[in-house]
């Protein structure tokens, strides 16, 4: 079984409304000193040893990210 | 300025359905082999030297996880 870990992160630029929403409502309870924040998806995947780095890459470009305004990084951490 | 980077994923045995209906619909598009597929958030802070790793994990408690179907962990990635 083969185990990866895909993060997906607005590309630069993208307004991401989820992190900016969450930004401020830290300033609102108080917490000072956060200059950025941005949130992206963090997938694991579990799969059989059949599929191979370059099929999640491909099924990160054709359902898991949008890559008009995301980019993703695959990292494989167990075989 | 200080990097943080945090993972939220659902606890064991809590429910996924944006992870379970990607999964289904990997099928669909004919990737075999997928035996699961789990849905977090991954998020990228950039604050104040000021702000601790105490900090930062206070604000995943109060708001930036749930931490009654959540677990999250904290990787700071520059100072």
């Amino acid at each position: 079984m083969k185990q990866y870990q895909i993060f997906v992160t607005g590309k630069q630029g993208i307004f991401d409304p989820a992190g900016k929403t969450a930004q401020n409502a830290l300033d609102n309870l108080g917490y000072e000193g956060v200059a950025d924040l941005k949130i992206g998806k963090f997938i694991q995947l579990s799969c059989d040893d059949s599929v191979s780095p370059e099929k999640v890459k491909e099924m990160c470009e054709k359902l898991l990210a949008n890559p008009i305004i995301e980019d993703f990084r695959i990292e494989q951490t167990g075989a």
